[in-house]
């Protein structure tokens, strides 16, 4: 490794310790081109440090010269060092320490929607621990302009580097969000106007037997647990993707993005 | 690890040499319980070895009296001969190696199909190397019965376990074909009644506009690199999934995933 530091506008930088593998809680490491370049974008406030390789540099000129203003510490380092940094291969060279964006109260994320009936899609996961799955879930719901997820009250599920890194950004743009002090979750979501809808991979409605509600609340669960039996039972539909039959469901990504596109496709507005 | 032999039925079974990390070229390691499952229920001519842990014994009997039938050996073993005999953590406690499948030549597949004008997808794949992407592609392919993913002449692609895995299941459903003997692969595939659709993340007809034709041969590429500009240039079609421009595109998986539903919507059959 080596400091940042052999650019003009980065003599006063200050010296960052070197990186030690562990994070703190209220931090996360970012990585990735788009992901890092989507979170300095939205909230360059939360940059804490930097750490990027010398091919890098060129491309985020301007988070460089946010950290001398800002005073925060860069440092250019050789791309080892980001892998074990982000302990992940596809760091892409760059990897930011933000401050991590706490879950929203879900009073709070209803409250920034545009009011029912107009159309708005939100996603409850319930369970869906793998990062990759995680990460491809945002980024499409990104994509198809998904206005959050919400995680229910006693979900451990929090946004991690290869999340993000597989979101391509879209951690950024769709919030999370989490019912708070007792808030009944599905009782709140009714009240603003959503249908709970559940997919299973068999006996429920086909997604194209029926037109889908203009708000509607997608429930997805761990693939391989399924979600909670529970959250099953009492929502208002149970959605099945039709298919062959060939393999046994869709992966939840798979899925998830059927589901956006199909809401788009119906009530997106001009396509 | 330790051989098997301890259940009566599996008492004359052909002693294995320990597994070597290295393949044969014509054998791929399948691992993962859907993987391995559907390439013994469709191929079980094609198992040479079978490794597992003592749990999966029971859920694989068939395949173990199969093995012993065919004195074909097979290994009990731990957990974590199983991560370097498959360099994954994501074994599940199995791994057949199967003798290859060679792709079919483009003309067998062709022939195979329902005659046109009855509605078949197929998938062209422009450098998909990643094997989660092109795994994944090929279990919502298997989903949504797509008949065959074509491959250029030049492709280097070849299934792996990791892909195999990925399409839990799918990847023995959908063939692999590719041009033989210097075969014109568009001209064939126009000769059979398909449009090639190219996806581009923007400036193409939105998805939505207008009505997928009933054979539709869906071009993909890698990731990064995008597909070949070649390839794009000459489709007859240059189709985008609409969105709200928040993330620079889909992932090729959920693309993919989008792409085959729409089609199955419009012509699957009864929904």
């Amino acid at each position: 490794m080596r400091d940042g530091g052999h650019r003009d506008s980065t003599r006063d930088v200050e010296r960052v310790p070197r990186p030690e593998v562990r994070q703190r809680h209220d931090e996360l490491r970012l990585f990735g081109i788009n992901a890092c370049a989507a979170a300095f974008a939205r909230r360059p406030q939360d940059v804490r440090k930097v750490y990027l390789t010398e091919e890098r540099i060129p491309q985020f000129k301007r988070l460089l010269a946010w950290c001398v203003q800002q005073r925060l510490g860069y440092r250019v380092v050789e791309a080892a060092d980001l892998a074990k940094l982000t302990a992940s291969q596809h760091h892409e060279g760059i990897c930011l320490e933000m401050l991590r964006q706490p879950p929203l109260p879900l009073r709070e994320l209803l409250a920034r929607l545009p009011p029912a009936p107009q159309p708005a899609v939100l996603v409850l996961l319930d369970g869906v621990g793998n990062p990759h799955n995680f990460g491809a879930v945002l980024r499409s719901a990104a994509n198809f302009g998904v206005a959050g997820v919400v995680l229910p009250p006693d979900s451990s599920l929090t946004l991690s580097g290869a999340a993000c890194r597989v979101a391509e950004g879209g951690a950024e743009v769709v919030p999370l969000a989490r019912p708070q002090g007792g808030e009944d979750m599905l009782a709140a979501l009714r009240a603003a106007g959503f249908t709970i809808a559940a997919t299973v991979p068999r006996d429920g409605v086909s997604l194209y037997a029926a037109t889908l509600p203009a708000r509607t609340a997608f429930v997805f669960g761990a693939e391989n647990e399924g979600m909670s039996a529970a959250l099953i039972a009492s929502a208002d539909r149970r959605l099945t993707i039709p298919g062959t039959g060939e393999v046994e469901s869709l992966n939840i990504a798979a899925s998830a993005a059927v589901l956006f596109a199909e809401h788009y496709r119906q009530h997106g507005g001009a396509a």
